[in-house]
């Protein structure tokens, strides 16, 4: 009974506009809202309601009594309103919120004041606001807040469904409704040449890893929740991951590798248009035209004022610490960017969080890029614009400019990278240990061959349609799938007794833009990690086995795409783990397209030596699908080497291509990614 | 009994977006929807819809049988598109529509094809067509569409509201429901120099005016139905007046007359973000940010192919027929552009409507500058965007560029007028006639000082809230109001018998920009049209009293905001009138808005030889509340005069100033315009 009051508190979820007092999902439940609750309008009309809505609820659930909280501060946040977590105003309310959920006694006081604050501020912060609280208190631990894109569909789905899915729940009964398809390119035509790889950057499971990411590292909370452990290094290899994957995208989509965006004088050809349209403040994302020129910022509203300038003075004092091997503190103390901390320094610096040792030198680069982005239609807050995609972590990933801007964020870690000292051969190699073989292989496909090809599948919006009648109605949408495939590893361990190793499999492209081979200092950032997971070997010949699904980046299909509520995590810690078991890369697009003709890569495996690798930890019943990208929840990082090894740094002198780069406990292996142009429907 | 059912056509109107089936109105009146007619989406659910409805519906309307029409042509456009009367794609498929219900043999067909037609084709292009046919069919006089800003609230009214509408209708019992107040400055601030007469722009009265003189003034349609009375010198004449009276309202605001928009390979520095999202495509109306630049267009879907150079190339030729005195026919042969008709053939020219002598050479240079204008943001579709506020006439006039479109258009026509001979004295001067005095007094006022304030009007939105509980919901907006006012003109008539005159009554500001006595070639291009009306003068002295409600340029002030389902025109003709009756400047910004300090305007008089002006019809029971900017229907332009007299021309010889213009039937008069910045609320 107890663990069925506290799901209660999962009816705040729904539909997020409507109030409290109104009866929530199939089985119409309502908050028995006492009248002082009641937002100002709803007090006079009491009565009114009650015979509106008492009808209709089927169970009410009742409030206990409340301090009511000082809500003055926050609902400067009208509820009206987008909310961006880039903003230090909107971030700064976000705190006050949480500390308000935060300081609850228990979970009845809980419910009432999320209630309470819940039809009075604004929609996405409070559900932002209240699914930390629930992730962070110790009493709310197996309470999982439904997935974000089910509350929120408006900023995952283009903004031409929501008309026909009111019409379809308001014409057709439930049970008779049919999916509204969303068509492959809604964005943009070909014309354009980036929305090549629009279905990649448009994917559902892309933006929602991207979310639950900056959900479980957030840049300013309580320092017990942002200080996690080699948090700053994570920034950076997650982001160098996602410009790898989106380079190798490109590639298969013959566009040439994103280029950085670092001439902030110069216009921006790309243009975006987003077609999302807020159901919260009724307002569309704005788009950016082509050619548009990034601009001083003067928004009183957002309480921001600022110059591109300073953008420039910050990268340069960035440069200027990575080229001097220090950053400078608050008092003037030299902190060394050591070869194995500096990168975590570097990257809490770039980002920035409240871990940059000198936020008033340094700066928030990585943060205010993205604001000044996001604001390029609209500076100075004339035309009273809200923010673009770009300002918001459930959007940004839509957008060509997120990779041009990461992409240059990128090339300053990698300033860095190559700083430091290189991998000489004792430090790639495992002695006694030759990797003989590797292949990867779909089923029923030749070996080293694996198919991609277009899949549909559905996604139930009724959660997000306020104001509409209830019931389920789908939107089907068509996303990029590979045919599940495995791994054959066989490994010789000539050192006469059992060892450990870490298998750390890699995918490139075999040759550049130009068709020819590459050079090994630009293969390495085209490194995509497929897993990475500890293998025993015995004396003699190994083999391994390795399922595509088990990666250790990605988290399973069904949890990007189910209703996260029926399909909640299981066991003790359940909830905890929430936001980190969605924090993830989505499994469908573990591979890159390929090509029709069939895109020639280098499958990569190497296995280290795990004496060197291991974290002493028990990780037990932890929530570890995408530990790669997304680490442990409360636990160090799985792996002791720097992220990225053995890629992360220049190479070793006389090694110019990746065959050269090879110890025998390494191995390359050339496979096809063959892309079918071809739509199939998900079995449900 | 047998209007009564004509009366049933207009359920069609109601929630243009839900299906025939669906109960209409708060009687819950719905179609008897044969199952043949269902659209392919509902036909496999025909008992579930009676189940699901059935109950809802109190009245059912059955319909005759027909043959069904092919609507494959007209389907080519979606029905969760936008739909622009300035694309020629889109007016052909207009035609083809309306000509389906043009060919309907009796009133029971009409409803049966309009219900076949409704469930399947574009919402806007159904409401259009289907007004044309009411309008011009014998047998459907006296069914008079609803406002169309109430069937089409998205087209007139912020975004932002219809989230508010949707809570509100959802959760609140009518009766209780609260006005939704639109503020003032919802689409940007004053930061953004023209948005200090956004306030006029964007009101309701001057956007749905535009709408009904385009559908009373089609460009494309049937010979008897485009060729009336002079339209081309009205279509010169009306936009004429538009851009003095916006140039008036800049000056007001401390604005620069409006600056023609002549070199379109200059960046366009006005930026519009018109925060209006289409709630049939839930598509947003695109912005311009600044400094776009117009874009040759390359449309397939919309069948536009077209250079800015052919814009260029027509201008020219205009040009060269403006100043070699004739157009060219499609046959070569010259038609002289003579003093009195020349203006009426150069507006078609212009225009350009079917009557234009020679499209093929001439072009449609105003038609497709509205076009590249709302492309200019996507000229190729490359990012799959619809066109702008400037490709709609139900929102063309939200957006600055506009006026400095039409201010260009109005440029070439006065071009053209400079060319004509001069009024002489004779030609201006009404024999014996003299004007004494004249003044405008408001109720309770300084004589000649009249005051303007905000006034808050309420609009029901229910009509067109498609898939929302039933009941009014109203928006609350503000607007321009003045207080109502008189004319008192004194009037000498010394010919010793009656005589009949012309008053016209003119208003312009007394000083320029710099705050300097104007030049009269450039004072006559701010005189804007107060009245109009005809005079019985006996012998010796005259007073004439005219109201400002009786102003022959605007509607009452009730026909904008009422709804006109309660309000409808009475009389024998009742229908046919409907859009001339709802043609008209809005009553309520007849004047400018004036200044805090009090603005300095001169009133101009002139009561003219109406033997010279007079047109010899029966003009009894029509409606003629707007008969300068509108014409009267089926009937001359009631006003033998050049459009504009006597500021149309340029002056004669020796006339730098407006006092040298005068002649003895002429009278100037100071007067103030202070504007109250208070606000109103308007009682119902």
């Amino acid at each position: 009974m107890a663990t069925d009051k506290k799901q209660n508190l999962l009816y705040l979820f729904h539909r997020p506009q409507e109030p409290s007092f109104v009866p929530k999902g199939e089985n119409a439940v309502a908050f028995d809202v006492p009248a002082k609750f009641l937002p100002e309008r709803y007090k006079q009309l009491g009565t009114q309601l009650e015979s509106r809505f008492g009808e209709a609820t089927s169970q009410k659930i009742s409030l206990v009594d409340i301090k009511e909280p000082n809500l003055t501060n926050i609902m400067r946040l009208g509820r009206h309103e987008n909310f961006s977590l880039f903003l230090p105003k909107h971030q700064n309310i976000a705190a006050e919120l949480i500390n308000i959920f935060m300081a609850a006694k228990n979970v009845d006081e809980l419910q009432s004041l999320g209630v309470y604050c819940r039809d009075r501020v604004n929609p996405y912060l409070f559900v932002y606001a209240f699914s930390v609280a629930l992730l962070h208190r110790p009493d709310t631990q197996g309470v999982n807040p439904p997935n974000f894109a089910q509350t929120f569909p408006d900023k995952y789905f283009q903004s031409g469904i929501f008309a026909k899915a009111r019409e379809e729940t308001s014409v057709v009964p439930t049970g008779s409704r049919m999916p509204i398809e969303i068509p492959r390119d809604y964005s943009a035509s070909d014309l354009d040449e980036e929305h090549r790889v629009a279905y990649w950057r448009e994917d559902i499971g892309v933006n929602l890893h991207h979310w639950h990411w900056h959900l479980v590292y957030p840049t300013n909370a309580a320092m017990s929740i942002v200080n996690k452990d080699r948090r700053g290094e994570l920034f950076y290899y997650m982001h160098n991951q996602l410009i790898a994957r989106y380079n190798v995208e490109r590639l298969c989509n013959k566009l040439k590798r994103v280029v950085k965006y670092s001439e902030f004088e110069k216009p921006i050809k790309e243009a975006y248009f987003p077609k999302l349209d807020s159901l919260v403040s009724s307002r569309t994302y704005p788009a950016r035209v082509s050619n548009q020129v990034l601009q001083n910022l003067n928004r009183q509203q957002d309480e921001i004022v600022m110059d591109v300038a300073a953008l420039e003075r910050w990268r340069d004092r960035i440069f200027g610490a990575i080229h001097s091997g220090f950053v400078m503190d608050r008092d003037g103390k030299q902190i060394p960017l050591t070869e194995n901390e500096g990168i975590d320094v570097l990257g809490n610096v770039l980002e920035s969080t409240i871990l940059s040792p000198n936020p008033d030198f340094y700066g928030n680069f990585h943060g205010m890029g993205h604001v000044f982005l996001s604001y390029i239609h609209d500076p100075d807050h004339r035309h009273l614009e809200n923010f673009g995609v770009m300002g918001d972590f459930a959007t940004t990933m839509r957008d060509p400019m997120f990779y041009r801007w990461h992409s240059y964020i990128d090339d300053i870690f990698l300033e860095y990278k190559a700083t430091l000292p290189r991998y000489n051969v004792g430090q790639l190699n495992y002695t006694g240990i030759t990797v003989d073989s590797v292949s990867m292989q779909g089923e029923g496909s030749k070996p080293n061959e694996i198919n991609t090809f277009w899949q549909q599948s559905d996604v139930d919006l009724s959660r997000g349609m306020d104001f509409q009648p209830r019931g389920s109605v789908f939107v089907r949408l068509t996303h990029l799938q590979h045919q599940p495939y495995t791994y054959n590893i066989t490994v010789n361990n000539a050192s006469g007794s059992p060892k450990m190793g870490m298998c750390r499999i890699f995918l490139a492209p075999k040759f550049d833009e130009r068709g020819n081979p590459w050079l090994f200092r630009d293969q390495k950032s085209m490194f995509i990690e497929l897993d990475k997971f500890k293998v025993n070997l015995k004396a003699g010949k190994n083999t391994i086995t390795r399922m595509s699904t088990q990666s250790s980046v990605t988290i399973p299909f069904e949890r990007t795409f189910s209703d996260l509520d029926t399909n909640r995590p299981t066991g003790g810690d359940a909830l905890a783990q929430f936001n980190f078991c969605n924090c993830g890369w989505p499994q469908h697009l573990l591979l890159p397209k390929g090509t029709p003709e069939g895109y020639v890569c280098q499958l990569f495996v190497m296995v280290s030596n795990y004496d060197l690798d291991k974290i002493d930890q028990d990780e037990t019943g932890v929530c570890n699908d995408a530990a790669s990208f997304c680490g442990l929840k409360d636990k160090k990082y799985p792996d002791r080497r720097s992220m990225g090894y053995p890629f992360d740094r220049m190479p070793r002198n006389g090694v110019d291509n990746l065959q050269q780069f090879l110890t025998p406990n390494m191995r390359v292996q050339d496979c096809i990614i063959r892309h079918n142009n071809r739509t199939i429907r998900r079995k449900n």
